[in-house]
């Protein structure tokens, strides 16, 4: 797909504003901060998101742009069953591991800001995480279905849980830099996923 | 123990500080936040904590007091074994649940926020964390010594499990406000220790 002049420069603006939410927050993302890290003038960034929560906005729906590029894509190719919940798990463990985000899970980092902060943000933030998490649920129920789980699991449970590996690999990793977390938590996901095989 | 009227003005500013943080994260509790939240004067603050970096380390260190009182220190009565595992995971799970803080766990919202900030703040910050995490592994080693858990288990790893499932459930209820996640959560720990018996 070409895009126009115009859209690259969105796309590049929101890279930028991606890297430096994961890492310093949304809060601190205001059009002044991102014209300082983009070399662009406020009134040129203004030109393509009029207001701050139009900025933050754009910001996070880029990051479930790259999320769904970097973990969910991949995983589609792999067979339905236990192979797709796997990839889906060891895809989000390898993002978090090859730092998409340079401060780790964009999204998770955000929500912990904003989860006390009702409006449009966090309505938007907690919409792609019910994605994503239905997604690794309706994966579930696909190996439910095709007998390699028991289909007694609860899977929107079972998918909590590995989704909760994941996210605690993730501050782990970023407070510890030791990139063992990752083969800990593959562990603990697989195990938890092999004691639920029908 | 009896305190002097400075420190239980101190204690109750560092009260309010804590709240204030765990809903809206550390950086924006200023001296002048606090004067808003409190009724005191700036200066009246000021004579308590010289800058914004101690009133940061001086709140961090009232959360670390106030985790101890309310997870720590009720586990102790429990007997060594399976049933302190137990009672340091029920008890985590119960401060979420009664939100001791009202933003939920004031250390994991803040190293959430911290994380990618290196300085004194992240510092205290993650040797809380260190040091309640080493508390669950001992109590995992205890229960091995006892004879009660599997001793190939690693303690470290199955405390940062055990640990991970009370961080999920703790932003699933920020978010969605449906106490059922901690009855999962419940779940979810007592499998995971039932599938390490001796």
């Amino acid at each position: 797909m070409l895009l126009t002049k115009g859209e690259r420069t969105r796309s590049a603006i929101l890279e930028t504003a991606t890297d430096l939410a994961s890492q310093e927050g949304l809060e601190a993302l205001s059009v002044g901060r991102l014209a300082d890290a983009t070399g662009m003038s406020k009134s040129g960034l203004f030109a393509h998101f009029g207001s701050k929560e139009e900025l933050h906005l754009a910001t996070v729906d880029h990051a479930a742009v790259i999320f769904v590029r970097e973990v969910i894509e991949p995983a589609r190719s792999a067979p339905r069953g236990i192979a797709r919940v796997w990839a889906l798990c060891d895809g989000l463990l390898s993002y978090l591991e090859r730092e998409v985000f340079p401060g780790g899970c964009f999204m998770y980092t955000t929500v912990m800001e904003f989860k006390n902060r009702p409006g449009p943000v966090r309505d938007r933030l907690i919409e792609h995480l019910v994605t994503w998490r239905g997604y690794l649920a309706h994966a579930i129920e696909q190996a439910q279905e095709l007998g390699e789980l028991d289909g007694c699991v609860n899977a929107e449970g079972l998918a909590f849980e590995l989704n909760g590996i994941g996210n605690g690999a993730n501050i782990e990793f970023q407070i510890f830099r030791d990139p063992q977390v990752f083969e800990n938590a593959r562990i603990a996901m697989r195990e938890r996923i092999e004691s639920m095989r029908a």
